[in-house]
């Protein structure tokens, strides 16, 4: 059987690895697997995969090789002693780690003179290849473009995100943050509540809806944070925070976790500090960008 | 003219109270307004409100009673010389404060002969007697039930909460700990792309969507915590907390502020200290429900 799709080889066969081969296989791409522990490549094998011998074996079969292993450091062990076999190919790493790790690993790949684009993936192994999964790419546009296609069937929310390598890392990080905020938020205030009895599904009824409309808000408040324009149409940090006291004040009288509460508050605190007590709430993001001690 | 609408009384007319009696005087309430400062009725007087003589006057004009100051204290030094004026009416104190005021007001009215009804306003001024304005009450539903349909003027968001006084500003604070999450959840990661000069705007268009997707989980989370049931079908707090060494590691490298990954990461350390390494998000709630020195 020939196929004019693209061969691709896929290194580390965790649960993420295994899903990312067997969406290539079912698309009918020659694909080529590695795993230290030979035996997770089994499942794979029996679908049509081929187990390479090495990992020199594989990252020499195909033009497209993908990595997915634990951290950095075991792409950087796995891939350091192979040598000259990347030029021509594009490496695209999906590996977690942090946007200093990506771009060491691109100036590491540079010098082999492979293309390299950094990953990362913003989903289950169980969403891989549905409609679900976001996969974000970032590094040479060229090798982006080149397997686009290939790559596009891990997830329809497949998203290239610039040139630095970095940016992958720094959006998977930077979304994570988003979304455990979004979660202790919701858990602080079910606590709150739940101190009189309030289920935590009644709380969500009416805290979800909330988020939506604080959600609709982000637009706006990214365009004041780019222009610098503080100016409110509506409540002053002075404002949010007579209420973030009566948070605080709840949280600890209720005898529930108050350092979600508290760091709110200490927040807009050094925002006044900062003489911003009559700006809008987009002027914290000036408590964001700079370390707590650091002062302007 | 006469009308059988119920007279309103509004007591304290900041730009709220302002609001709301405006609001019932363009519904054809008759509307009878009271200020310590007489001058900040003038432009209610001239759509029409009576301006009274006295807090007694204000209260005695009216069936219904709403209040809205600047906190409890206030309520209380208004309200307590008047001696039994509330017989028969209905206070509705739409003033910020913690659920120990709201239940302590309750029992002051309560001895006064009144029913009272707390209440908190989600809404800007400028969004009362629209679609937008959400306002919550807690008290006796007979209370409620009697002028449902004149305070659901006041807007759309109109939500009888439950018998307890406490209810009212419980969800206030709550919801409002769940706004500052999701908007220091943004700003965080703003601060994070930021680095790689990434547009505040350009990373709204990508967190605003996540942000849905987290929200949309909220019923289910609710079910687990309601149910105590912390089996996970995708990520365990191990997993979780990988990923949010890496949001520490960037933040802390990258020279942002670090203290909200921090916490994010100190509450999980924390649950997997109990053990709750293998359970699902939803196992967080119990971080949240005691303070952060108490085990379990």
């Amino acid at each position: 059987m020939t196929t004019n799709k693209t061969p691709v080889t896929v290194v580390g066969l965790g649960l993420m690895g295994q899903a990312l081969a067997g969406t290539f296989l079912r698309n009918g791409h020659p694909t080529t697997v590695w795993n230290r522990t030979a035996a997770k490549a089994d499942a794979l094998v029996a679908e049509g995969a081929r187990l390479a011998d090495s990992p020199a074996d594989a990252v020499t079969a195909s033009p497209l090789v993908i990595v997915c292993v634990s951290n950095y450091d075991a792409v950087r062990e796995l891939l350091d002693p192979l040598g000259e076999v990347f030029d021509g190919r594009v490496l695209v790493n999906l590996t977690s780690g942090t946007s200093e790790g990506a771009r060491q690993t691109a100036e590491w790949a540079a010098r082999r003179g492979g293309s390299y684009l950094d990953g990362a993936i913003m989903a289950l192994p169980t969403a891989i290849g549905t409609a679900e999964a976001t996969v974000f790419y970032s590094g040479p546009q060229s090798a982006f473009a080149q397997h686009e296609s290939t790559l596009r069937l891990l997830g329809a929310g497949t998203t290239y995100l610039g040139t630095d390598h970095g940016l992958s890392s720094l959006y998977d990080v930077a979304l994570l943050g988003v979304m455990w905020s979004v979660l202790n938020g919701f858990l602080q205030g079910a606590a709150l509540v739940g101190t009189a009895g309030v289920d935590a599904s009644t709380f969500a009824s009416i805290a979800g809806p909330l988020t939506g409309t604080v959600r609709d808000w982000l637009p706006d408040l990214g365009r004041q944070i780019d222009k610098g324009d503080y100016t409110t149409r509506d409540s002053t940090i002075d404002t949010h925070l007579g209420a973030m006291e009566h948070l605080v004040q709840e949280s600890e009288s209720l005898g529930i976790n108050a350092d979600l509460p508290r760091l709110v508050k200490a927040l807009a605190d050094r925002a006044v500090a900062d003489g911003h007590g009559g700006s809008d709430y987009a002027a914290m993001i000036e408590q964001f960008r700079r370390p707590a001690g650091n002062r302007p």
